[in-house]
């Protein structure tokens, strides 16, 4: 499991590849395996509901086993199960780009990332650029 | 954020724009920058749902930071998103016109407003008449 | 059932008897007798939660069909009872002082009005002189 | 309000602060004046309900517009009243002591820190220190 240390890695090194490409203001959550905020920044003028939509990214990834971009096309394909994935889990799934599992470098699932503010690929790519950062492996599915 | 005297006096020429053109029976909410009731105000022969449509379309504005209209089109490209979206604010959010975003004249945000009971766009003529009748920006996306 | 204009003349006169008596920031409901919001006024820097609890002070008069000071002498007798009723009302309830339902002078109800912000008494007195001030009669339990 | 510079500097000194006590493993959790998280941070080996319960602690500060142990003290005078606010505000408000209102040197309240993992006054002292260290007044009620 991801320690306080290095999920806070992970976040400010999210957002500072976020201010460096000029995005709009953006919400990091990081969580553990099992589904459980470690850490949580929002940036100034983010708008109120990121912080859960963040949440419910990385919490997807967590449910399902898969990154978010899996689960994006999941949901393309089958918005069904996915109304139904939303009310089962009552709102902790979001299945979209910007969140991902966290890995070590032996594939053993450490916590996930979620990432809300932009468009669902450059907030991915914050999740992606804050987990190497800190030494570890982003699957974004 | 917005006073007392001002939310009151948005709700009143939202209202008087209202019946003005005759529309049917509106609810008009207006709320803090935090999704915050300060006034809300629903006509006779309204449906007892409208007062959480009109909360909802308000706080949807404030949850993302965009206006409704704005909301609308995202929801109607992505309608998975948009359930996901329901269901991780307890159905706080509804993307639809007729919620705008309140600004200053620098851009700054003071609030939300939220009108419910005629046809979405006749609900954001009424949202947007209020918001300027104050002297403020409406935004609605 | 009460009028809009009937309930915006409460409010209106209940918050300039608090500002008369120097209360603190206070947040006023009224209620039609199916418990829908017709109006709600909440001061500036009353706290976030006060329109939901003026709600639940209205509501838990027209739940029960007593008045709020009734509700609370009852809560003291039993709190066992009054943790069910806000279980089972799903939060719609709080049996408090501040919570009066409106009448004709043939006794007919037409709504309940709630007021939270200072003392639980001087919701009441707020209450009362807002629905006297409309010409109505108070019924505080 | 509190900007996310600010609110990141409240969390890190209030951890501090519990490191150089030796206390339990801690969450601090920093809100918005509308509720909203800004900064979340749990130790290493906290339970995973205490980001919940800190953001209650700081929540319930907003909702009534008391510091936590103004809070804690009226909950012990009025049980009932308080299962009404837990229902009533859907389990967001825990009035305990280790929840401070956030306040500049005119008054002004900019957010509220909730603090959950060790004894409630310590919880508290770890919550002002934090708000202190920032340059700020922490209203502990």
């Amino acid at each position: 499991m991801l320690s306080l240390n290095q999920a806070s890695e992970i976040v400010d090194a999210a957002l500072g590849k976020a201010r460096e490409l000029g995005l709009r203001p953006l919400t990091v959550t990081v969580l553990d395996p099992g589904g459980h905020p470690i850490v949580v920044k929002r940036e100034d003028d983010a708008g109120i509901l990121r912080p859960q939509i963040a949440h419910a990214k990385a919490w997807g990834c967590l449910g399902t086993g898969h990154g978010g971009a899996a689960g994006a096309r999941h949901a393309t394909r089958d918005p069904a199960f996915f109304s139904a994935l939303a009310a089962m889990s009552e709102g902790r799934v979001a299945s979209s780009r910007g969140g991902v599992l966290v890995r070590d470098a032996e594939g053993a699932l450490l916590g996930a990332v979620g990432v809300s503010g932009d468009r669902p690929e450059n907030d991915e790519t914050v999740a992606v650029a804050g987990v190497e950062k800190a030494g570890l492996v982003a699957d974004a599915g």
